[in-house]
């Protein structure tokens, strides 16, 4: 397996789809928003992508079956004046620089096989200080779409973040742009020190205001919690089994 | 030399073998288990395989003649009602992401064409703590073999190893199942600081009644010996040699 | 996108240009003057560069848009005895080595279309020291340019920089070289602490010279300012998120 | 340049010729060894060799010229009884593990294009402990080359050197044997703290020997100063730029 790999898991019909972008990253707020609307929506299993750029590994399950690590989309078809949409979700981002702008080209593929105009990506943005009451910075790829997402409670700093966006929320912008798609980053600010379920709610808020669609919010707060118990535990094995890992740890380090 | 190198050896013809993968690994369970096997069953070498993923080194033998580091499968005719095996083993794993995609893809060619049907893959999980008594926990690739591999022993623990299994037992797994074929990791609970006869035993006692087939098992005490003499070499002349190395140590420090 | 994507802009027709090189590097020398002189000339952008190699990410921009990291080229058309040029600039060099060999390769394939027969790469030669007077030294790959190149005010040291000339700057010589384009490295000596005005208005003041273009340079001293600003947020920033970060920080940090 | 580039210089018929491989490693000694031998033989250039597993930079000469690094390969025309030769040298082995597989692919390639049947590849074996009485420790791969080589005074230990060979002394061994092509790995032992002319002259002494070519070994001492003058001065100029550096300290790191 040399080349990332689309696997094809069912067909779909969709209009115009809304790419969501969830991948792992800063403080997980993005994952743990497009993970909880996957499952509050009861969206379907389309496509898995498979890719030499993930970390070479497998998830084990609680009841000792594996899952590859890999990147999934879900179709959510939309009620009545419901928009339908794309959910993109994963155990890793890629583990190489060449192979985010690779990953980032295939998922821009998909995308525009199903129509796709607009992209939200959502992540977070640590400040490295607990944050009180959390906010969303966005950032676009279109100077019109700045108007817009101030109307559904989305706040622009100057210049910020000052680093810049990294990994496929970041090239979703860029190169989508490059394609002529619209996109959107929604950056829940937040510590950085947990996952974090209430920056993960404001997220979901401002997007459930853009997409006009309803998504139940309670199952966020133990959803954080599980995940966090998953991270920690991840971390601890990884530690104890680093001075016999077979690859580089800087290469494996969970991102989620 | 651009690509992975694939030699044969030897012509064989074999009745719907089971791969036996023991490459280098946590605690040194796997090869230990797989090395042994090889020359216990006096298994044929059939296969060499060469990759620019491998470090770029030869090993040295005590007759002064060279190495160059491989992989290599043996085959193995069963006797009577014992199945027919195909055994891959080596000096290292692939020294990247990347690479373990690709020689796993290689591992799973081959398994192909010779009608592999199930893979056993060898390793240990590193606790940081001296074992007891050894156990072997399992993790697998369809849900049904966790019934059958408890028959034989394997532990299965919820979620764990939390940290997933990382390189091409994970792979042989993970990429394996997309290929349908079914697939069983069996690792040896170790400290990780040594190479662990004890646990190595134990693999072998739990894969040899699943196989069917019983191995003579004295010789792997003296082995683990032989093996922990020649890798305490092998870091102590990367040490020594580090500064003028011209490669990157990561890169390259022994996996086995 | 797997591969590095040329994106014209605009076209135009040049006669015999120069090209001159000002991507980021030591002490942000050659950076400072060569978007100095995009701006001071009013230079039309005619190409964009993406590449894999480049880190991925896209930039935020005060109104809220973003920026994805990439080179330019900009065509100014001389006035009367000035001779036409080509302005490469850019947010980062490759971050891997073979990036760079990659990169160089389309800067002179474009270099070549344009009929490009002299290339000027700026840098800056740090010292770990305030300097006080700031000089400009010199490496060619024709003897002959060296003669020519004191005449302007370039200093040549022997055997410096002892430790070569690392990145586009230097394979822009090496690799020109190979293809019969004359080049030469203008470096400014500075102490790498800071982005500093004075030695990249000397760099300026001896390229001037070379080129017969007076550019203009007070602006110079007030972009100095602002780049340091952007670079130390910048810094900041990835400080900030390193432990959440997606990608290696290696690959990420920036240059300029 | 995305590949790497072979260059011819100049067309020459040589018989039989033996390959001296002294690319830079352990100690310098196979570099010092082999540049002496081009120098005192008074070879002749006939192959460039220009590679993005290389460094990306270029090195300056006292004149202010540039070189780009580079491989070379150089021929001499045996008098009388000597065999012919193919000296190799250079400034760089690859950066990359995966580039001393390719790059030992193309010196066997062109070894095979001249019809070479044998290599010598000089090296040093680092013991972190200076020596009085240097020795040439040796490995074959082929058993028959041993007893050979112990007449013109190699010594072979077992096992060792214990780490293996790493690079292209390596690989020249290891994939030239699945070539069919007898080679040999001289190995001076040397302390690695200086270039040392004295394990240099043995190492000359026991290939001369072998090849029976008589090559003047006074002026091994002073070029071993002067390449100890310039590894220290590019040690210092990496450290002092390190924090602005374009590229990854460990992949640029002076190997020679």
């Amino acid at each position: 397996m040399k080349e990332t790999l689309i696997r094809k898991i069912k067909d779909v019909s969709l209009t115009d789809p809304i790419l969501i972008e969830g991948l792992p990253g800063v403080g997980h707020v993005g994952k743990l928003v497009a993970d909880h609307m996957v499952e509050a929506l009861k969206a379907d299993k389309i496509i898995e992508i498979y890719s030499p750029h993930f970390p070479p590994k497998v998830l084990v399950r609680n009841n000792g079956t594996i899952k590859q690590v890999r990147n999934e989309i879900y179709a959510y078809k939309g009620k009545e004046n419901e928009p339908d949409l794309l959910l993109l979700i994963g155990d890793y981002q890629s583990a190489t620089n060449e192979g985010h702008y690779e990953l980032t080209g295939v998922f821009l593929d998909i995308a525009e096989q199903y129509g796709v105009k607009r992209i939200f990506a959502l992540g977070g943005y640590g400040t490295g200080q607990f944050v009180d009451k959390p906010t969303v910075i966005g950032a676009v790829n279109r100077l019109e779409l700045v108007e817009e997402m101030k109307q559904c409670g989305v706040t622009f700093h100057e210049n910020e973040p000052g680093g810049g966006i990294i990994g496929a929320s970041g090239l979703l912008l860029g190169l989508g742009g490059l394609r002529g798609i619209d996109a959107i980053c929604l950056m829940g600010v937040t510590s950085g020190y947990i996952v974090d379920p209430k920056t993960a709610q404001e997220v979901l808020r401002v997007l459930s205001k853009s997409l006009m669609i309803d998504v139940e919010m309670q199952a966020l707060e133990e959803r954080a919690k599980e995940m966090e118990k998953i991270i920690g535990k991840l971390q601890e094995m990884e530690k104890a089994q680093a001075p016999y890992e077979v690859t580089n740890d800087d290469d494996l380090r969970y991102i989620g």
